[in-house]
């Protein structure tokens, strides 16, 4: 028998910051490993979470978002990468690494076969490429594959000289924008919460920064604007940033709204803030249009993890990750993303027994160990 | 020397509805036709002019719209279509007709030779057709080619079974979205502002109407979309019917962006409304774009005069015009597009004197005819 510690979610929060321990609670079970029944599914080791902004919509109870609400008792989900320990599904065997939409927080997640039905298992030669398993979760996972297939999909040929604006620009999707743009010749101007996130950005190829909670966004897109005005969008926000760039956009401007964090917390629906100036994408003839990465997959995936996990190993690509190391970290790390403390991808390494095979044992030397 | 009468901007006004004798002015001026100096231009006798709703945003002073606004003591302008009278711009003869972007709301205007270089020739043969020369300026002008086009442009190919909200649907725009919507297969609820509008828009081929005015929007849509939600909106009118879409769009929803009338007239910029569920252009991966006619016509321009006119002229599709005759009339039927008294295309006819050779002898016998 092995215990299996757990992130339960505990109490349906409509509205606020999640609160450790309220929100969510730790709780662990008994679990025998060599005679659990399957049922006709997979058991699987889970190694690493993803924590994502949308994550804190499915805590909100049943009010129709796309995702399902989490159900009170159950371990909270996330998109994870495990081992199989057994499998009654043909194609998965023990010890195949697998990339799962949807694992529990949690160190053993038993998945009936409809789930492992959507699993996509990780090549071994890729894993040798000296990657932490958590940047197939963030640059070479969900979050570059936002980037990369949205900018693709939504804007087509990025226009070397065109100008984009990035918000959220420090974020996982952020940070990899930022740096396709730059390289295919467009001016970028960012945002980020900090100062230090603003440098960091700037590093990654950012022209320009705007520290949103201390500079004036406004003035600072006008001028970055100029006569052209700015022809892309990437946004993560919504809200104050969106308006700002509507009211400063190019003719045919493209705006790619792959989140809108700033109204994931609001107290009230009513400080949820929305652009007043809509009016403009009529006569400005602006493209606003709405992704989630799960629909592009088929089409862009083969030349995704073609490109992407190479350019990363080459440093091509940076990535800035933000891991916590064991299960029970992640009430704490699932807070950063909405404190504005993370900067780059947030994760969990849940099996901190064998960090250095999956190389991050550099990183878990002098970090927290949660259990 | 003729006396030429002019529909003249007079007072810049924000807000409110335009008032004829405030916000316009009728005037004069004599001019003598053949000596009066081109200075490398075309002089135009006016034949006739399409209002519009986005004239009214052209009234309110410098206020960043994408128009010029237009200037205090001169000519009201408009889309129009006039008789070449005299020319000195290559490819223009006296008795040529002639399309023009902006022409003044009088009865002679003399273009200079910029304005002239992007007339386009109307063709004898299909003004051979029995159609009323206003016609040209609505189903087969501005209004037919925004219809035609934004639906190729944005939409695509329109999918049979799909299901298509048209607001505004009884404006020039409206009832060709309502009837090409409906030839190729598209289910279509459309709503408008009177029950004898609603009745109108049936007859064209809507399977379901919305009078917005009495009748509940957001419940109305709800029914029609059923399990699937609604595929399309063609918006016309922003505001409280846009968020209303939101709510009732399926996945992958397209809103074609054509116009915010909602907003035009409102008294305060505060009481413009903007919709407060853009977070589901995320969630449900909407596509909002924007579109002025302007920007399509080398793409599409051919394909819609070798189909639509004829299409008009066989009867397949139906065109309801709100024809006033004179020029002087011109401050009337403008308000008309606001106070909801209009059906279909607002037109005026100013060459009065040959309504006989424009196919609206009959239309204008009983009529009032202005000055």
């Amino acid at each position: 028998m092995v215990t299996n510690h757990q992130v339960l979610f505990n109490k349906v929060q409509p509205t606020g910051l999640p609160k450790p321990g309220e929100t969510t609670t730790r709780g662990s079970t008994e679990l025998d490993l060599d005679s659990v029944a399957l049922d006709g599914g997979v058991l699987l080791r889970n190694i690493a979470v993803s924590l994502d902004p949308t994550m804190r919509n499915r805590m909100k109870g049943n009010n129709g978002y796309f995702s399902p609400p989490y159900v009170v008792g159950k371990p909270v989900t996330a998109i994870g990468i495990g081992e199989v320990v057994r499998s009654e599904v043909d194609g998965f065997a023990p010890g195949d690494i697998v990339y799962a939409w949807s694992t529990g927080i949690e160190e053993y997640t038993l998945h009936p076969a409809a789930a492992a039905a959507t699993f996509r298992k990780l090549d071994a030669a890729q894993l040798a490429n000296g990657l932490s398993i958590t940047t197939y979760l963030g640059a070479a996972g969900m979050a570059g594959m936002t980037a990369y297939m949205s900018l693709k999909e939504i804007i087509g040929d990025l226009k070397p000289g065109n100008k984009m604006f990035v918000s959220g620009a420090a974020g996982a999707v952020g940070q990899l924008v930022v740096q396709l743009c730059h390289q295919a010749g467009v001016k970028v101007i960012a945002s980020a919460g900090s100062d230090d996130k603003c440098a960091f950005v700037r590093e990654l190829g950012a022209d320009e920064t705007i520290n949103y909670k201390t500079q004036d966004v406004r003035a600072k897109l006008k001028a970055f604007a100029g006569e052209t005005g700015i022809h892309y969008y990437y946004d993560n926000v919504g809200g104050d940033q969106l308006e700002a760039y509507i009211d400063n956009a190019a003719r045919y401007g493209i705006i790619v709204a792959c989140g809108y964090i700033s109204g994931y917390n609001a107290d009230k629906p009513e400080d949820i803030v929305y652009p007043k100036n809509l009016f403009n994408v009529v006569t400005k003839e602006l493209k606003y249009q709405g992704f989630l990465v799960s629909s592009y997959l088929p089409k862009w995936l083969g030349q995704f993890m073609r490109e992407v996990p190479q350019m990363l190993a080459d440093g091509k690509i940076k990535n800035r990750e933000d891991v916590t190391f064991g299960v029970y970290g992640a009430e704490d790390a699932f807070l950063r993303l909405f404190t504005g403390e993370n900067t780059g991808k947030v994760a969990v390494l849940i099996d901190t027994e064998r960090a250095d095979k999956w190389n991050l044992k550099k990183q878990m030397d002098g970090a927290k160990v949660w259990k």
